[in-house]
Parts: structure tokens; sequence; C-alpha cells
């Protein structure tokens, strides 16, 4: 594999927002500052220290209403990495469980300092509702929020194409299965939208919300035509639990119809394609073992690594007002 | 709101507990020790990097056998910025399970080099059970034992208050709620009562215990008389399962005859009243919006931030012994 | 009680190993020069500050898919005093449970950078799956897999010995209790056996393996010529469960069989014996209390402290090559 560094076509415009809610809310610009940010970080993860000390006195906060290994995991190293205070507050053990509103909750955080909160929830808007409270005082990073977004994915699935493209710009991108359900493919398709990316969703129409071409991105529900010459694929998890509610009739006619193998990719897209998939995968379900292992066109295990810098990228921006920035990411503590 | 800095009268005794087992055993000049400590880590917390290195190479183990988000990441953070390693001991996947005793787990938290272990448990007691145990090797604090003691929520209302007046002595501090159960009400009684506050608690004759006036405060099961002239409101958290054990007919009934609201505070108190609640608060039932929200006469989110200082000073003061002190506090971590 | 420091008869061969994975596969040459690591770091915890920055901006991810409070704690301290971040993947909340392969955990672990990897989990070989996944790229150390090994904990157990006999060289050590399912017992009888000395085992027959003594250790089912002259004897914990599977008639039983208290030692034992035990204890079931605590042959709680030190010498063993060593083991962090 060869890999390409991302553009670096940073603009100078200074970077404004103390939030990162959405992937919607992103400019361009933006967006290509957040990646130009992780490649400096991607670079310090090669060190053999990684610790940089530009935020270090400051406290993030992850709040996980859900599960999540991976994004709570990448999270929290992303604020050791800048020796950031870390501290896991925990949902089955919070004062949520005793009644607690959540501006109270978010009252108690900001009183006790807090300088970031990292949040997931099930419900839509939680993070705006968390932003709005806080205003200026405390930065609110979505790491998922009901159906509705998922910017820290969308952002490191990007910078995990730009190792391999030199832009999405006018390239065919294909997201495959639960669209419905999925903030992954919501944020997927804005980010890569405002970068001149021709996005394709396909899955079952039980599985597709009613006017999602309006996000702008093309919608199909039969698979042929949009792999046809896609320049990526990106798998999505498909959530076992609904073939119970009746949406999907089997998983295995799921596979028949929408399941990701070498012999699809082969048939129907560009030579040069790349794999992608959010994780954690259901092998052989939506993806087969042999293509999300491949070495050469798979970049799965890249878009975890990429999480990392990505998630550094995003501290330090929306944190970084308050810190001294430039020499500071060059220096490792000693 | 103004903020009146609190007195700093600090006597040249030099601290010598170990341990922070209960607010009775404190004296009125450790008392003031550890409001002076703790207006010195409030400044610190003034500070963009809060970081201080006094406590560097410390371990202190949070041991919560009752669920508590709010003191436990409160006392987490406040040995994160005194830049101490600390530990959360889960319960649920301790050995206690295993039906190892409490003083095995001591023993194991001894031998593994912890310098301090802040524990919360639903028995009153344990912490002077450890605390025995340990002698000068290891420093307990509690962080809430059964109905006993709650000794770091104590100072931080008092804290919380100095603030804002003077001091405490000859003012009128009412206690409202359910004082049966509450070991922040006895911590406060104990702590008030020794700097010369005329302390008041309020509540249904079922929640008052048996002979409470011979703490130093005086009962009442009227709000009016309670609240009549009062500085200090502080409302406790009503249990709501106190409902279904029968001890209160019905949480709007409680509401009626002991819930805090404008009117009452109005009606009844000093014009100047200060309202607390050492949360997490049921809106609506023991005291209602409007007033928690207040910012000039709530300190409800001061009590919040002044829990941290308050735990650094506690954390310092049992620690410090075997710390240089001094010219550290004032030196931020590079 | 008289501690004589272990031998640091170090090799010039210097270290090799990535993981540590079992006690059978460690060359009697290893174990010493974990040993001679061990002491080293013994006397850096007792120093006032015991953090050394030689492991600083490494990772070590702590996946404990059994409960263990203790070893999970050791191991966390251990990677702290050695500066590196330490992080908690909690099975509970992780995406095993949403049906990810083993090496999908184990890629994502890679691709986020981690450095080393301590797992327990309840399965056999899990251990050298992951390793052999790794190669050198992730260092992986078991903290107990099935009843296969729990290295670290014959490592310690062989340090807390060696505080107190030159060697084991011709000594007889007996371990007595449930052998079966205990991978304490298999990896102490590697340990020990490569070091030369007399291993006995002893148990119920129904809590033997069958051609156990093929290890290299002798094999009995009654109590008293196994403890004959002993000069170690080391009890297993109990699993109270074993009863209900019908292994064991009562508890009751089992303790008058095989239960270790003061006059079974005074009868059968060497009178400079030692006692051992891996935690945490059924008081009462398999040892009493009065020896357990002995301050003059009990290692018990030694066994605790030496668990970090040695869980710091393999730390920085399989880490130490990216490292620079020497003189920075002899530098506190200012």
């Amino acid at each position: 594999m060869t890999t390409a560094s991302p553009p670096l076509e940073t603009s100078s415009t200074p970077w404004t927002k103390a939030h990162i809610l959405d992937a919607a809310s992103l400019t361009a610009d933006e967006i290509m500052q957040v990646m130009a940010e992780a490649q400096t970080f991607a670079e310090i993860l090669k060190r053999p220290v990684k610790k940089v000390p530009v935020l270090r006195g400051k406290v993030i906060i992850n709040m996980f209403y859900e599960n999540s290994t991976r994004t709570r995991t990448s999270f929290e190293l992303a604020g050791k990495y800048l020796s950031a205070d870390t501290i896991n507050f925990g949902v089955s053990t919070s004062s949520v469980k005793k009644g607690e509103t959540l501006i109270d909750t978010a009252e108690t955080l900001l009183a006790m300092g807090a300088d970031a909160v990292v949040i997931r929830h099930s419900s839509s808007g939680v993070c705006h509702q968390l932003a709005n409270y806080f205003g200026g005082r405390v930065s609110v990073l979505n790491a998922g929020d009901g159906f509705h977004a998922h910017p820290s994915q969308a952002l490191l699935d990007l910078f995990s194409m730009l190792q391999r493209i030199d832009t999405v710009k006018g390239k065919k991108i294909t997201i495959v299965g639960d669209i419905l359900h999925s903030r992954v493919a919501r944020s997927n398709v804005h980010v890569l939208s405002k970068l001149g990316a021709d996005v394709h969703v396909v899955g079952p129409a039980t599985l597709i919300p009613v006017g999602f071409d309006q996000l702008g991105c093309t919608v199909h529900t039969q698979l042929a035509p949009a792999l046809e010459g896609a320049d990526v694929v990106m798998c999505l998890r498909l959530q076992l639990e609904r073939q119970k509610s009746g949406l999907i009739p089997s998983l295995a006619e799921y596979s028949q119809l929408y399941g990701i193998n070498r012999e699809r990719l082969m048939q129907y897209t560009s030579p040069n394609v790349l794999l992608m998939h959010p994780g954690p995968m259901n092998r052989g379900v939506e993806i087969t073992s042999d293509v999300a292992d491949d070495p050469d066109f798979s970049l799965i295990t890249h878009q975890v690594a990429n999480g990392v810098s990505v998630r550094m990228a995003l501290l330090h921006l929306v944190l970084g007002t308050h810190t001294q920035k430039g020499d500071e990411l060059y220096e490792t503590i000693a």
C-alpha cells in the first residue's frame, strides 16, 4: 500500500468553533483544517514517545450513555496523548439513574472545571442542548447522538480516504447498508458532499429514510448500480436486532442482496476501489473476511488508527484557543 | 453576586490528622485550616493550567460501594489536579463479591502502596474501622458512610457560605428535609455548631431521629418557625423511595409542607438568605427550579465547584506531611 | 522478620521476549532476570515519589474478561508508576458484547497504538492467540487465562520466597487445594521446578488433574505426607462453587482434610516454614486467620506488595527495548 499525505491546503481563517456537534455545520474549510491538524498528530503518533503537552491541565470528561469501547477508548487515548486528564463519567453509576436532569449534570460538569465533554447518547440533539447551555465555557464533542450525527467518525473516514487519494472531489463513494439508523451514514454524506464527492447510498427500502436524497446523495435499493464504478465502498454495520423488528427478512437474505464480497467488488467497482467499515464488523453478514482483511484496498484498520489522530485534532482545535500553539506540538514531554 | 474571600485566620498549629473520618472529630481550628487551604486551591483552579505537582507519585484509591458520580468525580479531579495517580477500585468488579473481608481488602490496598483511600460505604463506621487498621500508613477520607458522616460535603458547604458571609457565627442556618437518613445533615450540624452557628433542622417527625437536638441544634417539624429569619437554607435531597417505605404519605404532600420555593423564602427568611442543596436535586419535590437556579442567592453550583477545592485541601493536608509544601503550590507543571 | 534480598545473579543475556504468556516458556535465566529487575523496582517503591519515567508515552490496555480487582489494580499501578498511560478496556462495555471477534478487538487495540495489552480471560490460550496475531507489534501479558497460566502470580510468589530464602533449589514447596482449576498452581509448578525446587501438590483426588505429576511435581491426596518437612506451604483459594458442582462433599469436610492451620504447620512442616496464599482468602475454609495473619511466617501481604514490583519488571522488560534503560530508572520525575 502506498500512503499519500492528505493535502494540507489550510486556509488562513482561524478556527472559531467551540464545539463539534455535527458534520452538517462544519464548512469545507473547517473540514480541511481538521485534516491538516490530524496529519500533524498522525506524524506525532509515529514517535516513540507519543505524548505532547498541549492540553496539560485540561479536563476531558467522557460521558457515554451508550456502550462503545472503540470510540470511548479512541477519545480517551486522544486526550491522554495530548496530556489532558480524562475522566470516565460512567453512566451506570451516574446521577442520571437518580433522576437528575441533563442540565443539572451539565451544570455539575461545568462547576467541576471540565474543559470538554465527549458525549454519546441515544437521543438525537442532546449535544446541541448541552452546547447551548455551556456556550463557550465547556466544549462539547458529539461521539454519536441517536440517528443524528457522528462527526468524528465521518472526519476519520475522510482522513483515511485522503491517505490514499488526493481528493474526494468527483469520486463516487457508495455507502451500503442500514442507512435509516445510521448516524455514520448521515455524517459521511454531509462531509463528503461538501467536498464535492459523488455520494451514493444503498440498502433495503425499509432501511432508507424518506427524502434522504435531499441531503445531497443518490439513493439506490439495488446494489449493482450503486457499486458501479465506485471509488470507495463503505459498509455499515448491520444491527442484528433489525431482523427481529421485521425490517429485514433474514440475515442470509440481507447478505445475499447487500453483502460486500470480493466477487461484487471485482464485478462492479473501480479497479482501485477502497473498502471501509466503521466497525465493529459482523463478518459474513455485511462484509466477508477476505475483503475486510485485504491489505491492499481495505482501509478498515487504518480507520481505527486515524480515529485517534482525528480526535486529537478536534480536541486541540476546540480547546486550543486557551493554549499556546505552535512549538509545543513539536516538543515531546521529557 | 459579590464574592467575599473566606477569612484566612489560620492558626500556627500544624495539621496532624492522617484521616478525615467525620465532622464531629474536627476542631474549629482544623475546620478553618481546611478553609484556608481550600481558598488557596480555589485560586489555583482559576489558572489556565490547574495542575500543581504537590502529590505527584502519590496513589489515591477511590472505593465507592455506593453509586455517586458527583462525589467520586470531585475526588478524582481533586487528586488529578494535585498530580496524584487515582485508581477507581470498582466495587462491582472487586473481590468484595468474592467474599473477601474488608480488612483483607484494606491489607491489599496497603500492600500495593496506596497513600490514601477515599471510601463511600452503606455501613456507618466502615471508615473508622479502616483507619484503625491503617494507622498512619494510609490515609482514609470518608466520602459518606451510611447515615453517619459526609465530612467533605459539610466542609464544602461551609466554604460556599464563607464565600458570601464573613462568618457563620450567630447566623441562623436551617436544614430542611429527611434528617433521619442524612449524613449530610449530621456533618453540617457538627461543623456549623462548632463555629457558633445557630443551627435548625426541620422535617416530618418520621424523618427526624430521636434526640437529634443533642447534637447542638434546634429541631422543628413545622417549616415556618424553622425558616423564620434564616440566613442560610439548606435543602436535603428527598430519597424518592421514602414514600414507598411509608415514611412520607406522598411526594405532593411533602412538597406542600416542606418544599422550598420563592414564596416561602420571601415570606420567612432573612432578605439576604442563601440557598443550598447538596445535589442531585429532585426539582419540584424538595426545591423549585426558580429558586434553585437563582443566580443571586442560590449557591448550588458553587457548592459543586467548591467541592473540588475543598477535597484538594483535604488530600493535601492528610498527605502533605510526606511532601514539601510551600513553593510547589505556586508552581504549575510545565 | 529478616528480609534477604533475592540473589541478583543476572546473566549477560539480553531480554528478548515481547510477551509474557505463560510460566512454562520462561527459562530459568529469564526468571532470574525478572527477579533482578523486580528487586530494582521494589527499591524504587520505597521512595517518597515512586514514579519513574521509563514508560512515559506508552499505552497499556487492561482487558479483564473476568473480574479481578487485585490483579487489575496491581498491573494498573505498575503501569502508572512507570509513567505509562493505562486504559481499562471494560468488558461489560466492550464490543465483545456486540459479537466482535477477538482478532478484530486485537486489531483495534493495535491500530490505536497500544504498546501492551494485559489480559485476563476465561479461555485458556487466548493470550497465545493474541500474541501470535500481534507478533512484535504489541506486547501481551497474561494476567490469567482459563486453567492454563498466571505467570505474573508465579513470579511474584517466587520473588516473595526469595525475600526470605536464598534459593528455592532443593526446597520442599507444597501447594495445597484445588489443583485442577488452578492456573496459579500450574504456573508455580513450572517456575519452581525450573529452579530446582522439590514441588509437591495435594488436594482431593477430584481436584487433581490426571497426569499432573508429569509437570515435574509429586502428587498427594493426603495432607500429612505433603506437608512433611515442607519449607513453603502455598494454599490455593477454594472456589466455593466447587461444592455445588459435587467436586467436594462440603466446605467443612474440605477444611478438616485440607485446611491449613497452626497445629498442622507445627506438626508437619519445617520449623522455618513460610506460608503463602494468592488471595483473596476464604478465611476459615482453606486457611485459618491465626496463620494467615502471622507476622513471622506468613508472606501473604508481601505477595501483594511484590505483585506491583514484579509487574513493573515484566512491563519494563517487554516494553524496554523501545526505551533507553539505565539512568532513567534512578531518576524520579520532578
